[in-house]
């Protein structure tokens, strides 16, 4: 066996540090932008290709929220990372779609990364890395590809008395990160449902490897799920001690709440993975027991008939003298020898539960 | 194998942070509200449909406990939030039931969320979340059905002379975690006498999968206990350290000892956790035992018949010249080594300890 | 599968905490007491059936060491803690045996609460919990039963020039704590003892299910003990740290070195304990090994006779043109022919490793 | 079972600490010098044999590199030393190649350990040490042979405008480690594709042990990475925190980028272990699986056959009375009955499914 | 089953504490004494039988190492302990030695209890007990029997100009540890090699049960070395923080590097330990392979001839009116048959991999 270097290599290794280039697994879409400007009494929604839509918008006491789908087109997330003062590295690790879970504080902005984990269509469950940088009146937001878990977000911004039109940039990264972990709750939820619709296969399913398969996919899905969920607990915790300006007084009662939902999401990822390995245990042993059956049904007809074959073997010999050939009842004393023998074998496999 | 999304939705995810809405999977029973009121020397009792009830007893220097079953009639526990002055995720954690257990300190209250298990009828165990919110002079619960553990401590507040007549609300609180954690410690013992049932069954039982379904369960619902268990320990140890100004100095005493309760229940779920994982290990060798026994037999029964009736078939040939055939005592000889081979065989088993 | 409530109640649940009730296993004893006291020139020794007998010695300087053997007489416990003024939790505490080991610290006196472990007779092992309760000049014990691991500490008092009699409460509390320590010394290396037995039987032992009985109570025990060590090493690491008045510098070098004890207590626990995990997968691998030496007993003897049986039933068939029955040496040449498979198939045995 | 020690001592243990001689495995090039000068603006590289090559170059305000490949020559090693004032424990610990990863700060310079991981071919991985010195002015590296991953990065400084160029040894420091850790990556990736190629295999292997070889040794290289790549990240921790002159505060936003890398790399080593270890059990299950199916086979072929071999011997048998011989159509009727028996076990084998 | 109190007792339990007496599992060799006593000038080596011959050397400024080798003579011990005024537990701890290693700072000595492990010969595996005490002048060990890992320690100390000559007693206490613990690398080695060994082993040994056997003991092993290298690491953090006065600044730069050893030490032996484990997996698959192919001949065995057998049973049934039997080429066309049907399972069996 041997270790080989990958030879589809799609990532461009030691680049100089904080030089910017899409480092993904993903087709990434076009680059759009949307762009949503809101305050207590203004809504101004726009679909744009290009970012600088979103620049005369600032400034004016407003909430913009700039939502960048695609990564592709590193020339407009320049173009944002020079207008809102973004440092190098963090322009690198929008594009890099391959990061851990992190958030970094800088003086002017708080940056975000982790990873959208939701069902596109009703099977179709999708990992997409998001980035968040939020400042005074901004929040921006980086996507892989289009499609997202914010559309219930959006309709409560553009419905003019919700709480959000009146709330800071804080209170919508709050509720961006809220919505992003409700949808982890609901992936853990299916995968709660699956392990139970394992748990009832593996009793029917037939010995073939399709269960095994689904264990071990089902082990896969819930690594990779926890890699995604397990730092971004320590990410909230972090957010929780900001001390940054613009994240106010009460919005940390909020983050309190997240920082419960994320804990438990990552109670229960330990547990289902728990049950999954325990599923796996469950199944060797279902298999040990078919195939005790098996033997078992094996056993008892080679051990009642191997004999009485043996018998019928004897009388089948073409010795010239052999008495009991001539006997007249021979044949007949000697089949009732044979059911004899046969209902005692009956009975010892009986005493061995076996029947 | 594919994860779905699962559709029967009873949750409504994506709210705006805040709003009440009940999320439960229990039916939850029609709302009804339990009021005591009580001082050294008075005690009163009132059964109600609305919660109004509760408000004019307040701030007669007595304690109020108002106990509110079923979840269902949102209005009325907004009712008591505004009358006590509730934070609004306060209220939003009451109605969801899939709370991990949590202590909240704010300044007029404590809220804390847990889970209360306990034996309904004798084997009709119960899961259910229990919200208590303690101030000054009063405490509220608030249960998701009727039924639950504290009959005995409603004797106890009705019986005049009793220690908790002349204690505060903390004392109250104290006396609602303990028949709580009670009742934990009755579920586990009966865990306990489960899995020694189990280990005196895993000889006997025949081979099929009953066993592993019931290991498997007990295995499930241990890891549900100890997701209410676990946290627990955390709760009361933050209610421990509380600076709350009505929690006296002297219930500090009882709440240790609830803590060393809790650590207590928690290092038994462990024990029996490891208990049940070895029992299905023990049950995997049983079988491997069983299986290996059934070999022995079939083998035996094979090795001991199969080259005898090589031998019959030997003389069962229809060869012309065959000189044995003709021998007069042929059949009696080739009888007699046959009885020796079977012999040998015995003894080949013996020195194998097969038999 | 159905948890179960258990039937036999023997526990008061939900007695207003702080009551006096015994809640132990255990037939206790009746209650009767044993006082010693001491100082460096006097030596006196009570056996009584009432507390009250240690109360008059109190107060002259001496040590008393005061012994109640079994709790079933929850008066004269009242009594000594009345008299000693405990508080009613510690009194609770002492009555109920199922108590995890931990050390309270109050104003006058030092609770310890433990499990004493060791051999009545030679293969009798004893769970005992056992109370300590340390004052400035007295010394107070409760046990289950009769029967202890003190009385080489008796003997030691009871002459007249040991270091002990010249020292303190402390040192006679440190000295009591050394004999329990000591005790599990020895029951952990009865269990080191029989792990090297059955790691011997493993490999003799038929295969029923006697082994896999004796692995599982092994397991349970080495629980067991661990549930009583692995508090008691916190316990003493807390009396370390204790600032108590009446635990003098000097006797502190003498619970640095008790300590050293108990950790090494634990982890000797842990070493067998995985070794007694390691011996079930052992035991496991011996099965298949067994099971496989089975197989190739029954399938050697199967693909050597099969084949023979065929060709033989193939010269006992009755068609009436077999030119091969007719001709003269074809019985000879057919058995040569046999040999020689024979011979071919123990070739291919040996070359496969079987024989 | 014996241990021994092992004949073949490549170690000279025992040597007065402090002492210099090459401890390492692997055969060590010829030692020579590779010198790379530069600022701003100039840019200087010699390859020399004579470390006296770097001296006249140092203290011109121009950071020095010099990389130093192959360990035999202790003698220039010692010379440098000499030269940049290092600590003999310094020199000892570069000649040692079977060091921990690990952090020393001197007065004058930081000392680093680690190890280099690399593709030196396609398939060809390469495990290397490699210690760096970092001083205000300089940076000394030393591997063990020819070979590196520092390419791309001499490339970088040989570019007049690079961003390097003008920077310090700090960040000619994170370049060299930065470079290290992206080749961290490349082989945990290349671990990845192994695992799921052999989780494709798993399912069409034959059943010989090549299967189980390739787990084990993937199982060795994961543990042998882990044990470079876990000290690492302590390693890359202490560098963060070093309040060294020369590490300026700009170089940390780099560090902590670099600190993300390394957990990234160690939390994958996790999950990958996890995984093979779970493709073992998955293995086991796949080989009982296929044990299960080849008994079905048996047991199909032998439950049908061998009752009817036995009647077939019955009629067989040489009696000279059994009147169903004579029977006209004895011989179809028989015929009949069996094929009846048959179909009925086919019947009873699909019911069980096992067809 | 039963636990028992173990027979032998060797330990004579519940001593008054402090109490000297050998309390020991080896038989330890006469007690003699090794006094050397330097300084950077003069060299002296006594063998002797009393201590007293160290006690003239002391005071004058010189170090003297004073090695007592074998621990049965009391007396001699209680009079060293006179002497250096040592404190009565750790007199006792000396003697007593089944002693987790460990560290006592005392106000005018160090004590340092550890195992020393060594091949005595090549495949002589020694574990013995080594008390250090450490002095501001002198240096005294004890050991149980013969034999150490000082002899290198000794040469060079004889040699003039060593840096060892002009060093202190913690620089001498520093070398003695670090000549243990290059003992247990030696000794981890070993174990590598033979966990290497047996990897190569499993594939080829035959299915007796001696590898399980060797697996067993090497797990034995690893716990136990574990044991002893564990809290090493712990007792050479605490002398990294000593404060005592005669532990000079620079013997921790040498203290630092013995810590980097010790660790190095631990998790080799996590890694092996874990090899071994995952060795028994490993073993265990190789048997279920093997069963498999045992199957699978029994199986192709069966399969084929077993229905063969049957059709040359029914043409060997005498009924008189079978049609077939009387054909001219009925026997020639029924061979015919035969070896279709084989020809068709070989297919099947090939189909299906068997083959």
């Amino acid at each position: 066996m041997k270790l080989k270097k990958r030879k589809k290599v799609y990532k461009v290794r030691n680049l100089p540090p904080g030089t910017m280039s899409y480092r993904g697994t993903k087709q990434s879409d076009d680059t759009h932008v949307e762009i949503i400007n809101f305050d207590k009494d203004s809504y101004k929604k726009i679909e744009s290709k290009r970012v600088e839509d979103a620049f005369n918008l600032k400034g004016n006491g407003n909430i913009t929220w700039v939502n960048v789908n695609g990564l592709n087109d590193v020339k407009e997330i320049e173009k944002l990372g020079l207008h809102y003062n973004l440092h190098p590295l963090t322009l690198e690790d929008i594009v890099n779609t391959n990061h851990r879970p992190k958030l970094d504080e800088y003086d002017n902005y708080i940056f975000i990364v982790l990873k959208m984990i939701f069902f596109k269509e009703e099977d179709d469950l999708k990992y997409e890395q998001i980035s968040l940088i939020v400042g005074e009146d901004f929040v921006l937001t980086f996507q892989e590809a289009d499609g997202d878990v914010f559309n219930e977000l959006r309709e409560r911004i553009s419905t003019p008395k919700g709480r959000i039109r009146g709330a800071g940039s804080d209170y919508l990264m709050y509720s961006i990160l809220d919505a992003i972990v409700d949808n982890y709750i609901t992936v853990i939820e299916a995968f709660g449902d699956k392990i139970e619709d394992l748990e009832d296969d593996v009793f029917v399913s037939s010995s073939d490897n399709e269960m095994i398969n689904s264990i071990q996919l089902l082990k896969r899905e819930v690594l990779k799920i926890r890699r995604s969920a397990s730092p971004l607990r320590e990410v909230i915790s972090k957010l929780n001690k900001t001390e940054s300006t613009f994240v106010e007084e009460k919005t940390h009662d909020y983050l309190r709440d997240l920082y419960d939902h994320i804990i438990n999401v990552n109670e229960n990822i330990e547990i289902y993975r728990e049950m999954i390995w325990s599923l796996m245990d469950m199944y060797m042993s279902i298999i040990s027991n078919k195939m005790n059956e098996v033997m078992k049904v094996l056993t008892i007809i080679a051990t009642i008939f191997i004999p009485l074959t043996f018998i019928a073997g004897i009388y089948g010999m073409n010795f010239t003298n052999m008495p009991e050939l001539q006997a007249k009842n021979g044949y007949f004393i000697l089949l009732g020898v044979m059911v004899v023998l046969f209902i005692l074998m009956l009975f010892y496999f009986r005493r061995k539960k076996w029947l």
